[in-house]
């Protein structure tokens, strides 16, 4: 081979200089970078997939349903609020669906509005599909100002909008009124990610609620978080059928696989199973937030599986004492903030341990 | 819901209009329309595949590995030429590398160059992507006109040129010398689709061969068709690492699922049986090829698992025919032209009395 580097690729201007997107994949005792489920699938469900997976091997040779039918009821069976499968849909985790929104509403002189702090992935996706991203602040507690957030919407007239809620990284959910607020301003499409949802607190609301009343609204999913699945890559939408409709000229064909419809769907079959995990999630979460604050630390509220938490004048270091510990977490979000996903009690045990003793307040 | 349809929502103007990519997915007795394998995975390879995931599946609340390195070594073995992980890149189907591989190379303000008729995805992810489209005509024959093609890349410099070999719809392979003198002459990259790869005749090279010397040339191919994969979805390269490199700036994290992975890695396990079927669809090809030339049919040469046939006068008419005798085959490539895969005996067998009936030859 000629000795050559990515440098001397053709490759677009705008790539160059970049980093690939993604945490690192270490191979430490407690990971809590990547908000994962903390709770494998029992062995009663890895037997279920396998045997579905069985099932489908022999027709394998076949091209999969193109439009995953069957998958699609069954989320929007799961979703509820009397959806169905022409407004539901699905694709290899929901950065795929982003990329498809992306590519059918922004692209090359079109532009993507989101609120920071919030998830990286929004404004990288918007890059390579040519979109150009507009950030907009979030306020000192990381939500959302409607007022600011409605003059920049009028200002600039974005053609796709995201709401994250709950936020990642800072965990923060919306008040349906922000949402609606600014969907009646915003002249595109709203995406409200909602990847986290399952683990909101009692009370906080899900804009799956608005949806009959706003046509170009669309609420992303995912199965990766509160159904344990990071690692079968399904994420989803619910929107008006038309959104659906719209999706079709920019998706690749038979973009999900039959491997893949099958096993999100047996999954489905095991919601009542996997979401009782999330319960004692929240509750984990809740009693992270309490025991953080008790020991001095600030918090952002968390509606999420994940608690941010700061402020450090060097959180590099405290991050890499922390892996020294062998507990790795995410240094993301605002300057002196460190993010950390709630697993199980004895990785939250050993996450507390090795706080007190980096931070010198043990 | 309020009453809107898909001309009522902001997509793309670009995109108003279009139709969404897709053979009909019809329910028939003979499908011989979308250039898939007739042979099954075996019994044995099916349990194996529920095997794999099984066991995988108790790490599926884990995010699966970001680089596939295992997945992308066994490919590389596979492939031989002295390939390994580095040098082999794998997607969700080869139309995600395609899109991959526009994204880094093409996108807004860039083109991409292709001989047609070829395979319709290469126009139509070039669009999604931003990259504007040059196709240049192929000679009668199907083949590319190398002088023709040297004068259409130095006049319009394009920043990608798809050759494709064998070719899809019309099974065309390209001599080396063609890929090599474009090569020396295209100024960006050149991605040789190969998608069919493993049906082409005896004594048809394959590009895989100029890697070494071609930094820029990047080789795709797929497990859908020669493995018997196409509901697993996994299509993959070979090309410089440098190349492998500039991929991971747009590739969406965790893109390819850890029960793609199990599967497609269990299949490359079995890749003996599975090419066993190649053999006998190779030899089916040759004899269809043959008893359509006798019959009075043009036969376009094929090194693919398909045969382009005509000419009619009315193709659309003979299509429907064929169709109403339970035969689905594909309208597709030049006028007067239709395209038919290698299926079955069996299969075949209805594919020729449906014919001559449909065309009063019988």
């Amino acid at each position: 081979m000629n000795e050559i580097g990515l440098d001397d690729l053709p490759i677009r201007d705008d790539l160059r200089g970049r980093s690939p997107y993604g945490a690192p994949q270490l191979d430490v005792p407690v990971a809590l970078n990547t908000n994962e489920n903390p709770y494998p699938p029992s062995p009663r469900l890895a037997e279920a997939l396998g045997r579905a997976v069985a099932a489908v091997a022999g027709g394998l040779n076949r091209y999969p349903d193109r439009d995953a039918v069957r998958l699609r009821a069954g989320l929007a069976d799961y979703l509820g609020h009397g959806l169905d499968a022409r407004r539901v849909w699905a694709a290899n985790g929901s950065n795929e669906v982003l990329q498809q929104i992306l590519q059918t509403f922004g692209g090359p002189g079109r532009t993507a509005m989101g609120f920071e702090p919030s998830y990286s992935m929004h404004p990288i996706i918007s890059h390579v599909t040519g979109t150009t991203w507009l950030p907009v602040p979030r306020t000192r507690d990381f939500g959302i100002d409607v007022e600011a957030a409605r003059i920049a919407i009028a200002v600039h007239q974005p053609h796709v909008v995201f709401l994250t809620s709950p936020n990642n990284p800072t965990g923060t959910a919306l008040p349906l009124e922000t949402v609606e607020a600014i969907a009646a301003t915003a002249p595109g499409v709203v995406v409200v990610d909602e990847a986290y949802a399952e683990f909101r607190r009692e009370g906080t609301p899900s804009a799956l609620s608005l949806l009959p009343t706003h046509p170009r609204l669309i609420v992303t999913r995912t199965m990766s978080k509160a159904f344990a699945m990071a690692g079968t890559r399904v994420g989803y939408l619910a929107a008006h059928p038309a959104v659906v409709d719209a999706l079709q000229l920019v998706r690749l064909p038979y973009h999900l696989s039959a491997v893949t419809q099958a096993v999100a769907g047996t999954a489905l079959e095991f919601a009542d199973e996997l979401l009782g995990a999330v319960k004692q999630l929240r509750a984990d979460r809740d009693a992270l937030v309490d025991w953080l604050r008790a020991n001095g630390f600030r918090v952002a509220d968390s509606d999420a599986n994940f608690v941010l938490f700061g402020e450090f004048a060097d959180r590099t270091a405290v991050w890499q004492g922390m892996l020294d510990h062998g507990v790795l977490i995410r240094e993301v979000g605002p300057p002196g903030w460190l993010r950390v996903t709630v697993g199980t009690p004895e990785e939250l045990a050993r996450f507390r341990t090795a706080l007190l003793a980096v931070t010198g307040r043990g």
